[in-house]
């Protein structure tokens, strides 16, 4: 059995939470220039670790191992939201270059091919799961060349060319390459912690769906125009807004999440009755039938608004659709004697509530998933952190199953 | 009588258009370079007609006189909302000097002793009516010290600092000095349009009171956490939003108005549940007690979210209120007659729904106010636009009520 090593596994998350850092969490967003040293770091911590590196026109790190034979890959993602947490994503990164380090430092693994990847994007930033898409030739290429960072109005395109990217060629999934996809992860969730588990085996990933709604009415004096005469953008978002999260309550299963993140104003003064107002939706589950109804009743809401006035409200999907993605048997049952080994009786079969690379994955390699509890279930945080032993226990079980399916070969 | 001269008032108000020019309207908030710009451009203007003018540590220009015994003070502002139409404030400060100038020029008014202001930040950047609170030494000087462009984070002194008038002192109301204060100004709704009238005489000016209404809930990942673990601060904002629209529809009169122009979540991201929120509630009535009432609704609509939870929401006032103020009778009657004079049988009494900067000199000077119509009522944004008829009519109005008020000395 390959060996980690505790002490090297928490210097390289230390040394990469430190790339971005804000407070405790870190602001890294793809393509940002904390994003890009970060990557160019890991292909030297990659190369370190004896793998061929190298980035690719999508921002994507991949370490090739220099073995023959079919081989594992590990991966995550090393991007951050607007303001996220350190082991968001991170955590699998460097987890996949320390179970690559201890299997060539342990004689019987030395020979093992296990490549390692740090996909572009996964937040969504510019286009959630990019990289990931990209690598298996799932890309919409009309949704990449739409894609713009909401927060700025940089395009994908441009962010692109700006981290010095342009060019460069993508690379592509050779299935016949790797006997699997593995990916680890926080959980980002209560759950683990609540029931007092160490370790979550995944077994499907929700869908997700992601909504802007626009507002258009008339800007006026906040003083002088009587009520009745209003087009407020913002009257009509907040009623709406209300009305959805109402519809959602009656329509929603108990695992069903649905989030208004942001709202926008136009002009945003005290004293201008808005114009204009827009706000993302967004909701997940595993079930796609059940987000084709929640999808269904935000279009026939809107379409009520519109018949019934005075404010134009529009609804169209702003980031690809995500569909809910089943993990393989095989390598959960692989994924589950690690999990009994390290933790024996304290661990679990769940549902990941977040969307992942693992679900590009998915429809091309056999794929799974392993969590490590969230302190308090915090993520997309700053506040977001684990336990340092639950953090090495999981480099601990993702290095046993590695090597299980391995030895199968 | 004295005659205005539309060509050169007409010149004067497109060459202040121009000064921060936004497609069909204005960029000009209060100590922005184009303020400033404007500032500068009226006191050679005011020069240029014979006035002593000089600008204040507040950013007041004000054009003496030279003419000895009692004066009129003519006046508005010309600093505007972050997008702003072209006329609001200006329209009245370039009366103010085509007044005076009309009357310099008429041999039986030239002795005629008419001071013209333009107060600054009006619209509330930083703090409404400051100027004009300032010159009658009413402004509060705590609210002061705290006043911040809630756009920018920049305070107030920071904003007076860099605009280069620190250390400046105030220009200081000499009641002895002064007759009256007239302001003329667009009327920024629909009521005169409507009835198709030329002429407003203002009776009375609503009070307003701002509100910041914050919301601390806890960030989060929005695909990881349970509906029932959340503590989504945009959720509760949009849940008392609605219950504040629904409140204050049963408790308001005909002509009161309420308004939530700004909305910030954080950190605003799709795909994370806001772990903080903010909104700036308005409400305006003629009737303090009435703006009591509302006040004690939304206070306590607060604490029963408060104590509902999960959200902790607090309420706080971000301008200092303004109190509604009566006009001056005999100063109605010089404006009714004028506007007898200009637009025989179209004219009218009403209340002003806008705040003025005469709610500042009401307290202290006998104050009127002479409304123009506005195009289909639309102000506060890039639109608004009054007919060149209606603004010369307008001019011409202000200029006879003026003469009629003097020559009464």
């Amino acid at each position: 059995m390959p060996e980690i090593n505790p002490k090297r596994l928490m210097q390289d998350l230390q040394h990469l939470r430190n790339i971005g850092a804000f407070g405790s969490g870190v602001i890294r967003p793809a393509f940002s220039p904390a994003d890009m040293e970060a990557r160019l770091w890991l292909c030297n911590r990659m190369s370190e670790a004896g793998l061929e590196a190298s980035i690719d026109g999508m921002g994507n790190v991949l370490g090739r191992s220099r073995n023959p034979g079919k081989k594992i890959l590990l991966g995550s993602h090393t991007d951050t939201q607007p303001q996220g947490g350190w082991l968001d994503g991170a955590l699998g990164v460097i987890y996949g270059i320390e179970v690559a380090r201890a299997c060539a430092e342990t004689p019987e693994t030395a020979h093992y091919g296990i490549d390692v990847a740090s996909w572009s994007d996964e937040e969504g930033t510019y286009m959630g799961i990019l990289g990931s898409s990209s690598f298996c030739g799932t890309l919409n290429h009309d949704d990449f060349n739409k894609a713009v960072d909401h927060l700025t109005g940089v395009s994908l395109q441009q962010a692109i060319r700006a981290a010095g990217l342009a060019g460069i060629p993508p690379f592509r999934l050779d299935k016949s390459n790797y006997l699997a996809y593995l990916e680890a992860h926080i959980e980002q969730g209560p759950h683990l912690e609540a029931q007092e588990l160490l370790l979550g085996v995944v077994t499907a990933i929700v869908g997700l769906r992601t909504f802007k709604l626009s507002f258009t009415g008339e800007q006026n004096h906040a003083g002088t125009t009587p009520m009745a005469y209003r087009k407020d953008a913002a009257n009509a978002l907040i009623k709406l807004a209300h009305a959805l999260d109402l519809e959602f309550s009656s329509l929603a299963h108990p695992h069903t999440v649905w989030t208004i993140g942001h709202i926008r104003l136009d002009p945003g003064s005290h004293s201008v009755v808005p114009g204009r107002a827009e706000m993302l939706l967004q909701f997940r589950d595993t079930d796609e039938a059940l987000l084709d109804k929640l999808q269904d009743k935000a279009s026939s809401l809107v379409q009520r608004f519109c018949e019934q006035g005075p404010v134009a409200v529009q609804l169209e999907p702003v980031y690809p659709h995500q569909k809910s993605a089943l993990m393989s048997d095989k390598v959960q049952t692989c994924l589950a004697a690690a999990a009994q080994l390290h933790a024996p009786g304290r661990w679990t079969s769940m549902p990941s509530g977040a969307s992942h690379d693992a679900q590009a994955l998915a429809s091309h390699l056999p794929t799974g998933m392993l969590f490590i509890p969230s302190i308090r279930g915090i993520s997309h945080s700053i506040l977001e952190d684990s336990k340092e032993e639950d953090i090495i226990r999981g480099c601990r079980a993702l290095a046993s199953a590695t090597a299980a399916i391995l030895k199968e070969r």
